[in-house]
């Protein structure tokens, strides 16, 4: 009853996350092909076949030439200016379609997700998510370290829910920093880790400091982000971007975030003195 | 009937507004006092009297003992610490109140300011506008360059001006920048210059450029901003970084949004071939 082992596509954009999925999917069995996002992809990646975001037509053929009926989208990729693209014909129907959500309402990451989901699923590919893959990548709800929010800190983390909820409702990112019920900085495409080190060059009567921290990072899904190609993320870099910031801890939605080698992020954490906990819906 | 001259009182932050200001009201026939903020105001100002944003009871002693029944608070602040201040008496009735208001909702710069004016006005002191002084520091609705939105460029402006409100109304800042309908910076406590600066640090592929110029600035004053005290204003300055952020323009709140040297910013506008559109509400 072996047969042949189940195929999976890991379509990989940036960071250290794409290679944990190839070597858990690969422990679990699976016959893994790997396509790098052209200009995304970590170069110490061993990869099958390289893909180019603006050749979506034959990004699917090389996928289903591969016979992969389903495939991980894992790892961070900056939005391409899918304006300025030369596009085969897959790709035209897909910036088609985006200009004409453009039109309607203005896109951000979400739309352009949606519809890129859609069109892999029109052709018959699934995509799983990373969770699927590496079973115990989502952080839990609770506080993980020894460090606990302080009172200050909960008032910081309410506001910080409140904001981050509504920016991300507008699809503009899906994090903030508050620091003494201020907020300190949003989210946008620049990322969690340059938006943190914008928070670090704020003069230090706004803001904690390594010695004497306060203030909270708040990451959260956006309301209609896709949970399977596009979900909060926290790894090592991000505690220490944090830690730069002068921030007490980090504050994250429990069970919808992946925590990059959780017990690493831990150990460092309770070495900084920064709480994480996981919030409840 | 020409009597004493009126005193005003000119409480000056930092950039060359309080400056302007100070000369307006000198044209006017009023007898100024100016009150340089400590760390904050223009050196190039002349002042009478230094005054330490952590020392508001001596503040209010030292614009009573000059007599200025009418202040005008002018010109940027970078919000202190006030948490970390050795306050005299008046501070402390200040800091008092605004950490009550902080444990209830979290403070953001409308608050600590609503709270200063109440201060104020609880000590005989009026608070004046600046357009009260200079009175054509307002801009207008309307198209004031030569170069006008296009089509695309309205989309931007209609999300960003949803953008605007939305963290406006949870006094966050009072801009953002929107190009090709994706929101590329919240302005948070850095201002609009420095989120400007950071838009331009974005990878071309997502914003426009100075020989292709695309996506907008959008200010607006936020919903619970004191109109006397903080108002939405323009420079060149700002013009020259949106520039270099490679939009196409800005859109701000007609008649509600400080336009300094106008004439001078329309000609730099015009040269850069950028638009500069007042809104109507």
């Amino acid at each position: 009853m072996s047969g042949k082992p189940q195929k999976l596509g890991v379509i990989a954009g940036n960071g250290a996350l794409p290679g944990l999925v190839v070597e858990a999917a690969q422990k679990q069995g699976y016959d893994v092909c790997v396509f790098g996002i052209s200009d995304a992809y970590d170069l110490s990646l061993e990869i099958d076949h390289k893909i180019y975001p603006q050749r979506l037509g034959q990004t699917l053929r090389t996928i289903k030439k591969n016979k992969c009926k389903e495939v991980v989208i894992v790892g961070g990729v900056t939005r391409p200016n899918l304006f300025r693209f030369i596009p085969d014909f897959g790709t035209m129907k897909f910036v088609a379609r985006v200009a004409l959500e453009a039109k309607k309402n203005g896109i951000g990451d979400d739309t352009v997700l949606s519809i890129l989901v859609s069109i892999f699923e029109e052709n018959g590919i699934t995509i799983r998510a990373t969770k699927d893959i590496i079973e115990d990548i989502m952080a839990p709800a609770g506080v993980l370290t020894k460090s606990k929010p302080s009172n200050k800190n909960d008032i910081d983390i309410k506001r910080g829910r409140i904001v981050t909820d509504t920016i991300g409702d507008l699809d503009i990112g899906q994090c903030c920093v508050v620091c003494r019920g201020q907020v300190l900085a949003v989210e946008g495409p620049e990322g969690t880790d340059e938006m943190l080190k914008r928070v670090a060059q704020l003069s230090q009567a706004m803001r904690g400091s390594v010695t004497k921290r306060e203030g909270v990072l708040v990451k959260l899904p956006k309301t209609n982000q896709d949970r399977r190609i596009d979900m909060p993320t926290l790894g090592l870099t991000t505690i220490e971007n944090a830690s730069l910031a002068g921030l007490a801890g980090i504050a994250f939605a429990g069970e919808e975030t992946q925590l990059i080698d959780a017990d690493a992020c831990i150990k460092l954490a309770d070495e900084l003195g920064m709480f994480l906990k996981g919030l409840k819906p």
